[in-house]
């Protein structure tokens, strides 16, 4: 199955507590799209959110987040993961 | 410890065996800084690199790639990993 990083950028008064949610919505979610949230990295000072996720493709990995939360990354970029 | 994100975009001429070479001298690097290079993530059609490291500081990190191979990082961001 693909991988993919998606890097949300600077999202204005991002919380530890909002991010939490909008993850769990993710997990809530993924199954419809036959995507696996693995992990995620975020600051919440910065308001940076990356997210590590197993997808059909790109597109299947940026609908879980339309519909969970409506806050689509700014970029998805498919990765492999170190050895 | 802290941890950190570090962000490569557009390495030209990227490959897994220079990619994977680069991360083999972090490793070999890393304990002189007090730095442990957990994972990484790349893709060699767009050159970009991702690599989750421990340090006790975003300047620690830094020199580790200095030090190992002389590829910095575009961006290193403190990051919490999700629950």
């Amino acid at each position: 199955m693909p991988l993919f990083l998606d890097i949300h950028r600077h999202i204005p008064g991002l919380t530890k507590d909002a991010v939490e949610g909008a993850h769990q919505r993710d997990l809530a979610t993924q199954s419809k799209h036959d995507a696996k949230f693995l992990n995620y990295w975020f600051n919440d000072r910065t308001g940076d959110v990356f997210c590590l996720v197993e997808a059909p493709s790109k597109e299947a990995a940026v609908r879980v987040h339309q519909e969970a939360h409506g806050l689509v990354a700014d970029e998805v970029v498919e990765v492999r993961e170190g050895e």
